[in-house]
């Protein structure tokens, strides 16, 4: 049974710590809640220490009461496991539980995401409160859902992570040789002869911080331990949703993500999760399209499957350096936006503002004045009550896309671990270039894999497709052959999946797919670049620029270097490719350049825009057997407009909306369901 | 006996350490001193690594030959204990001695302020030099002061500290159960359920470097660690000081402080201290009025008690990035800078310019060229003349002040240690923004600690009243009921002594006095603001903006934010109350509005400034039962004019000045005595 | 015999690493090589871990095989001792091996320059491996030279470190009395009673980051711990160089050097070096003045005998910021250069680029495409028949030059470490301006230190000579009055050897010499200045500026500053002494003073330019007893033309060149040979 399959509206509500409050402070909670229609409490989150106060004591009577109160409030319960931050009493006495940080120091007692993923103590009791919880609650029915630890982090590389790292290393590689081939290691005479001699590469081995990043001597090494680290965290994940589930085998088990978090592969993470929840905490200068992006990451990792919303502000941060307000309408139209984009949850952190420690200042549903006459009250309970009326109209509805981007984070570290040829290989910044020029002409996107069903989509986008693991060329080769159309760029092809470059000529196994050899590459600083002409306009060519030689691929319309040596030399190429094309382009441009591109290549892919929108307008949909639902979020400050293909059903007001232009206010939001 | 009362003229020398010269340096010294009117050295400051080369051997001589050296020149001593750096010796056999910082790491011998001021043996031997120096110089009658270590300072996190810490913690708090209270611990799962489980806060447990300052998870535990250790370094000065009182009841104990540094809490030091003594060292940006803070912070530590200048430069520092030369008469100036704000000396670090390490290009009475034919040689020799001349005509003369602002150690911590709203928060830059407006006007400003008697002032400013600590709210109200002038504003009111929010609405227990509610703030960067007028003008509203509902207050003429959604809300409130008034300000603006809003608000509170006088030019008083002396200081680079409202005596020059207009030079000093 | 004496052309190859491919890519890899007239190869520099793999066990094999296939390919082989890089295994099992860091962190095994100078383990071995290769190759007849480790370099700070140290201080200043004398120890109470009290200077004792550079408590000691690492990384070198000399007598021993690398003395380290070898590999911004600076600086290490050019890369870096190409014809350009400049070889880092690990993406003679079809190898192969038709045209050729600039390590480090006046004084800038204002000039420069004969000069320039070191000032004394002419500036004079000023007046012992007396300097960051005049021209007064007085120096036609309370103060003095003449500079001018002035000094000095040439040309000599070759190098990216004084043949192409006017096509070179 999924987790969304029984609710009866969007799960409303957030992270609720009255642990942190006298008794009396809760009935006003309940009173409030009531108010705002929150319907939904994640409890124990952080309550380690409490829940066990020494090596065999547990003690679950505050939080049976917790959940007793909340239960006769009639609320749901999404109950987390308390993992996070382990107590200070263990650290005390079983210090294996204290990572060593990446300056390579023992850590004391402190912070929170602080247990090494290796600790003996850790896994032992991390398991078994998991287990003691399933246990104390099986037959709590209002439990939605478990959700392990949180926001799941915290690099190791203590003694016991390196010999697991070994372990890991050994399971890969099999033998000492191949471990030698993987690391390219009679590079620098690093050549090993026992596993013992690996050592984790941080500050005190391989890596250094050098130019804003860190540098790593041997790439191989360090991605693998990023790897390790990755698993060996989902490990933990694991053993504590194991121990759920051999209680409570139908539990919905989660742990709240965090999007574009670069320490944990969250693609392979998805795969052991019932469900994908995470927190949205968007930087102050991320566009909507870039908080747009997230969520489409998110829905990727879980396969396309609605997702939970678990965590957002409900009006301001305090861990940014000037954290503003989010102005009146914004609350409300970043939880339909996160809806649009397939969360079935909306939930913020945190229902009470803490009093003490260093989330004190960040945004409450209830603030420190303890009231609900506040305008940030207002506005949650006014949501609240379209929540109420909308119920489940869209739950469980998943996106179609006919146009995906790929992002993979073993890219992501091997682009970013590169030794030349620029610092300024942002990989992150680079797809979501192409996603932002996407989101903008209001196009369905779907954010996938390296091992994604390519076949289901008409135009696959894969820039800075440096690493090329298992057999992905061959299934792009496919894709393409089929009809498909795929684009790339510059710094693509390179190397397999050890950071190894395949030699032969750049881009490696996907130079017959676009038909070019790249036989050099420039590389420029901030204030420098060449241009190119497209359709007879001029753009910047900066970052990277590819000198490359056209084998099958066509130069259309001389889209060459307009500058320098390489003058003439081609950017933009095309190949066809069985019924297929492949696009490349060799340099990184501006969005007016991909903008004009993407329209180029979606036009000739036959890929529609959802429908008309005013700038700052963004739409999307999602759909069942039935129904389509479109999603029309004004981010703008002024009045926006959009057209309607069909006629259909506003289900926020219950209004009857026509084919045609349609008024939208500044950060409002219509919601209009029409039926297949 | 206090130090300054039987002194026939205001001390001028400085430190000086023969000790690095051959003696037939001293001889040239001596002649040099006298013919610049040198009569006051500052001996001893480092040496005790020649004053006890090992555990038990002690040795005076070359101190004993100094001392008669200079006793023999008719001068007057400031006996410093040389314990503010250790000796080598006594590093490597005892390692204890040494700190670790706040990286975590144990640090090994070298540089100064290196002690761990919980080590056994730095309080040992500590303790033990100051008792043999006092027992050894008891009847040197030319000592005029006794001078503890230096420049006391460097935070220390070792297993000492830690422990010393929690006895620390355990003495405030005297349960486990209060210190999870105070600390918020059920927060992030931090519950202690034994002493020994507290961990000191730095890098390695609860604190890292974030946004260019130090953030902490738990700011409990941090502003206690800052006052635990402002106390444990104060209890080292105890130590040494107990040791001389119990042989020299009479003695006249300091040490050099250094007026806004952070780690110490001075206002609680000085209370230890016999009378305050302090460094002068200006950065290179400081306004004349950041300077005149400084004395007036320092006055203020010691109860409006005249203070000594323990040490300025004569020349030119060299630890700054560019050292510049004070130019001709700046150090004259300054110096009477000093004596205006309440110095009862004039002394300068150093008196020859060391050859070799880390401050040879420290400026020095005698240079490198040994002679005293050099410009900085001459002014000093100037100034000596003058202050023979002016002898005793205002030693221990006191300021009075109508205005008093707040700062408080405490707050500094906690504001600066609050994760959000903003981390452009610098307490001490928002305290000095309002200081240097009132010292723009020529008014006496105290700077008193939130313990100090509010009843003598007209008009109490506290900026960023962030921490209220104790009764001070019925303080405040006690003073405004009875007519008093009080001033405050943003980010006000929130936390008691333990930063924990009190809730209720901000601006919490000033609630009532100001007569408004704080719902929400607004956060800006630098390049972002929003405007509000004044009396017809426009201003900005930069780094917070509140969003405040009146209550009982005011909005005066519609003071309101000009822009945003919160337009119209009220920036400059005022509330009656008693007999007075409380005003409120719920942005931080410019200098100009500072200036046009603090001119209503001493015009209300019948403030005045103590004379005209042109722009650059300082005006300070100070006074006894018979007479006020006003000095009047030309910053400026050109001709200032100024007018006298009283007729007196030019004490410099020895000339009568009429009531009336005055012309002064740039750069020159009037101190104008006029008899009551 | 020295290492060139027998070459029949410039040796052409480079690194070549084919233990990192199979052997199949080995046969391709000598076609190629054959192809573009590659002649040398540099074998072995990273392979200690093969070469043994455990304690006792040795295996050349692959060595053999690879020496075998170059061999009977005819190329040179320059044979490096692999021991850059210590063996995984060792690390391991000898901890002793690794470094202990600036930070004071013990490292683990990774990276290169991994090993600690004062390891027991470390010496042992790479001296018997150095023994064992030599032994193993002595018979090899084409290894024209032997390339100890690799760009040694990493300071340690470990407890073998530490006891080297006093060790190395005991030699240095045999008693305890002297070191503190030596250090000022009575500054700060440092005094030492044994020298076991002395720690190694790092961030855990007396020093930090301050500012962007290394601060230090006590120059004396840190200058002191640079002298010693410097030497003990030599005597790891020369461990290394006996073993093999006591072998092969005659072998020609070198390490490649880095040219400004500031952690060794190169000055030193040259003469224990049969021939200097060095890599070249500008920065993005280095003008080709700087290029040709770094080459004459290690030409004059080695005494002005041609040098080899061990690396340089063919096309592309990967560890700057952004790698750009090296455009058409540059590597032909630099490799001309560096044999204009006394290089005796043109060699590249690397044969073939390799496909793991941190240096993959630096360019190769064979890149990852694996053929000779590319712009980079046919740019090399054009190159290597140019060097075959030269031949050893050029080979032995050394440089007259009449002017030098002195350079020195013990004054980059005092400098740079100095605690005041200005953070902007940055000893390498401040020569290099003096040296870009001659090259420009196309003025034959020698890069000279303190130690060098200066009576073959009729110029010496010894900018920012802040220590004086032993007789230099004697000897610069007798320069002059024989009828040389010195220039030197601000900031000299300071010091002797251990930083400790020397008393009675700046400049020290150059105050007869230069006949002024500075008294005071002023300072100012970027965004001030003064200025003063010269031939009527203003130009700016920058970093410092010396207030000085004239002794018996004259201030020619009043070239004093303009502004502030030193204005009219000199700024250009030239002093008379004997039948020379020597010049100040107080201050930091831009370069068209520096031209102006220096074009004065070298017309009045007798000193001429090589001949005229447009901007952008640079032109330089070298000679023997029968000719002398003038390399004419176009930088420019537009024809230049210069004149010829003489006629000559152009060796390149073979052509006869008249005298008289001639044109340079961009980027071109002509060599021209004159007979004498």
């Amino acid at each position: 049974m999924s987790w969304n399959e029984k609710l009866k509206k969007i799960p409303y509500g957030g992270d609720y710590n009255p642990e942190q409050w006298p008794e009396d402070v809760w009935e006003e909670d309940m009173k409030l809640f009531r108010q705002a229609g929150i319907d939904t409490v994640t409890l124990n989150v952080f309550s380690w220490a409490a829940l066990q106060p020494s090596e065999d004591e547990y003690n679950f009577d505050r939080l049976d009461k917790i959940v007793k109160l909340v239960t006769e409030n009639e609320m749901n319960i999404i109950m987390a496991t308390s993992t996070g931050a382990h107590p200070a009493w263990m650290a005390k006495r079983h210090p294996d539980i204290l990572r060593v940080d990446y300056k390579g120091r023992k850590r004391k007692f402190g912070g929170r995401h602080n247990s090494c993923p290796s600790s003996p103590t850790y896994k032992k009791y991390a398991q078994r409160l998991a287990m003691k919880l399933a246990e104390h609650y099986k037959h709590q029915r209002n439990i939605i859902a478990w959700h392990i630890s949180n926001e799941f982090g915290g690099e190791c590389y203590c003694e016991n992570c390196e010999n697991a790292f070994r372990n890991w290393v050994s399971d890969r590689y099999k033998t000492i040789y191949d471990v030698n081939k993987a690391w390219n290691t009679s590079f620098w005479g690093h050549t090993f002869y026992d596993f013992d001699e690996i050592v984790a590469p941080n500050e005190l081995s391989e890596e250094f911080e050098f130019m804003g990043r860190a540098h790593t001597d041997f790439q191989g090494i360090s991605i693998d331990y990023k790897r390790f680290m990755s698993d060996a965290i989902l490990d933990c994940y694991k053993l504590e949703r194991d121990a759920i589930k051999e209680i409570i085998p139908d539990a919905n088990v989660t742990t709240n993500l965090m999007a574009f978090f670069k320490p944990l592969d969250y693609q392979k993470w998805a795969k052991e999760m019932d469900f994908v929840s995470w927190d949205n905490y968007p930087g102050p200068s991320d566009s909507p399209a870039r908080i747009a992006m997230s969520h489409d990451l998110m829905r990727g990792c879980g396969d396309g499957a609605p997702f939970a919303l678990m965590e957002q502000t409900p009006s301001v941060t305090n861990w940014q350096p000037y954290n503003a307000l989010k102005r009146p309408g914004v609350m409300r139209l970043w939880s339909y936006q996160a809806m649009a984009h397939g969360a079935d949850s909306v939930l913020f952190f945190q229902m009470r503002r803490s009093i003490g420690a260093c989330e004190k200042y960040h945004g409450a549903v209830i603030d420190h004045v303890g009231t609900g006459n506040t305008r940030v009250f207002r506005e949650i309970t006014a949501l609240g009550k379209e929540l109420r009326d909308i119920g489940n109209a869209t739950i469980g509805m998943r996106t179609h896309s006919d146009v995906a981007i790929m992002f993979d984070w073993d890219n992501w570290w091997a682009v970013e671990y590169s030794a030349g040829p620029s610092k300024d290989l942002a990989y992150r910044e680079l797809i979501a270039d192409y996603y932002e020029s996407l989101r903008n002409m209001n196009v369905n996107v779907d954010i996938i894999g390296q091992d994604t069903d390519l076949s289901k989509y008409k135009v696959v986008i894969a820039p800075v497709l440096y690493m090329v693991k298992g057999d992905l060329d061959e299934r792009i080769k496919n894709f393409v052959e089929n009809g498909g159309t795929f684009v790339t760029g510059f710094f693509s092809g390179y190397v397999q999946e050890n950071d190894l470059v395949i030699t032969g000529g750049y881009p490696g196994k996907l130079r017959d797919i676009l038909g070019i050899w790249v036989e050099e590459t420039d590389s420029f600083g901030p204030d420098k670049c060449n241009s190119f002409s497209y359709h007879g306009q001029r753009y910047p060519a900066r970052i990277l620029c590819d000198l490359l030689h056209l084998e099958t691929a066509k130069m259309k319309d001389d889209y060459g270097y307009l500058e320098d040596f390489y003058h003439g030399m081609p950017v933009v190429t095309s190949n066809k490719f069985g019924r297929g094309k492949a696009y490349y382009i060799a340099t990184s441009s501006d969005e007016s350049f991909r903008a004009a591109f993407l329209s180029d290549v979606l036009a000739a892919s036959g890929v529609h825009s959802l429908m008309y929108a005013s700038e700052g307008v963004e739409v999307t949909s999602r759909e069942d057997d039935t129904a389509t639902v479109i999603y029309i979020l004004n981010h703008g400050d002024a009045e926006g407009i959009y057209e309607l293909h069909d006629e259909g059903m506003e289900i926020i007001n219950g209004i009857e909306f026509g084919a045609g232009m349609h008024k939208i206010a500044p950060k409002d939001v219509h919601i209009i369901k029409i039926m297949k």
